[in-house]
């Protein structure tokens, strides 16, 4: 039982919250029951520790059972030395901490089934809506998320919570270059679509076209300001979604939700 | 010009950031320019005062000369006046007290247009959720929100920014019984559809089906544990939304969005 709050082991896991160090390590931390859980379920090769108290481990005992039998490192600490551990507040007595081994940009391109569709995020900041939009994008069926230009680190705490282990359930390629992104997505044969308030085709009237059949990759923009022009200019189209009351746009998580359930839809449809 | 952060004027402003004095004076504070616009815009006769400082007032002209022309008292406070009556951090230099004049249930109900698709949500804990689902709701094109059980108050500070304004857009309706609104909304002709990871349709089943066309209240309840059973035994059918991947859910305000578009479209549609 690690019961040592101040050890070297404790300060090495608290400062996974700073992107230097993940940058640094490659490694981030997953907080609570679910990002574990999910962790240990669909990227077991990328968790290196799992740290949990005695009454977590208690209610959580599927998810103990399932590191040991991934013959995962699973090490019992006292509640303080997890505080000391976390970032959050109220932390639920389980963390892991992993390595982010995503694919690249390209490598994942590569691995996409032929009738797949990605997002791509390009200047999203806030870690919260990073998350949300990752979750949207697996539940929508997304074949991977692009994080690119000066969007925040998935990997940061408020990221990985807000995705809801999402994070773990589908591939992830960072790659600061949104123009090279955007280049990388087409020669993989990729119609780019810019969801952008201005943009000069309705989303139910591409629907209706037959555009979202197509393999697609969405691209949004950051959640105050959206896509620069010329950022818009590089897709293939700028897709407004519908606006049928006075609100004067959606919000970025909300806006992806529609976008991307759009195109479930459709290659639901085929 | 008003300068003493202590006066009486400001601590009543203040104080609107409570949810018991604005249920006891039927007021509430509008922050920020956006806010204030909206206000101004489409609920001119529900804004008592705004009040903005002399640099706000030469950024935003246009809203003070919508307020003057509206014939609504604008006052002139300094920054520190400002910061006193504000709820935020960073106050913009603009707000307003705004009346909650709401119309009662059974009133709004009685306003809508024939083909109307309304949102019910029943027990939505916190403001910035609530917000955004005004906000969607507004986008999509809902003909009014009801607010039941326990749900946060949507003039909370918080539910008024996340709203964008929305708030001022559509009707919004308070009242506590989940049952009884739900039975008013049946009694005004509506089809309630329970939003409910564990609902027998499918949503994109239901649009092809047909039942989204029809005048619809949707149901939408608690970020965490969604709708009990009993209450989403009420609705007509309970609507899941298909999951393609790995993610057990979506988040309250992504689903709010994926369904009430749904509903847009097929009322588009015809």
């Amino acid at each position: 039982v690690l019961t040592n709050p101040r050890s070297d082991r404790v300060k090495a896991v608290r400062s996974l919250s700073r992107r230097s160090v993940r940058s640094r390590t490659g490694q981030f931390l997953a907080e609570g029951p679910q990002a574990v859980r999910e962790a240990v379920r669909h990227a077991a090769a990328d968790v290196r520790d799992v740290y949990v108290t005695a009454q977590a481990q208690q209610r959580h005992p599927q998810i103990v059972a399932a590191a040991h039998a991934a013959q995962l490192w699973v090490h019992e600490v006292t509640p303080e030395v997890l505080a000391a551990m976390c970032d959050t507040e109220a932390p639920q007595g389980i963390v892991a901490v992993c390595r982010w081994s995503g694919p690249g940009l390209d490598e994942a391109l590569a691995a996409l089934p032929p009738d797949a569709f990605v997002c791509v995020l390009t200047h999203v900041r806030d870690p919260g809506n990073a998350g949300t939009v990752i979750r949207c994008a697996d539940a929508a069926g997304a074949g991977g998320v692009v994080l690119t230009g000066a969007s925040v680190d998935p990997y940061n705490g408020k990221a990985v919570r807000a995705s809801a282990g999402s994070l773990f359930h589908l591939p992830l390629a960072l790659d600061p270059g949104t123009a090279e992104v955007l280049d990388a997505v087409h020669r993989a044969g990729l119609l780019v679509l810019a969801a952008d308030g201005r943009g000069e085709l309705d989303l139910d009237d591409a629907e209706d076209a037959g555009l979202l059949g197509a393999p697609t990759a969405w691209l949004f923009g950051n959640e105050a300001w959206g896509l620069p022009a010329d950022v818009a200019a590089l897709a293939d189209h700028r897709v407004r979604i519908p606006l049928h009351g006075r609100a004067e746009s959606l919000n970025l998580a909300t806006a992806a939700a529609v976008c991307l359930y759009a195109s479930a839809r459709a290659h639901r449809r085929g």
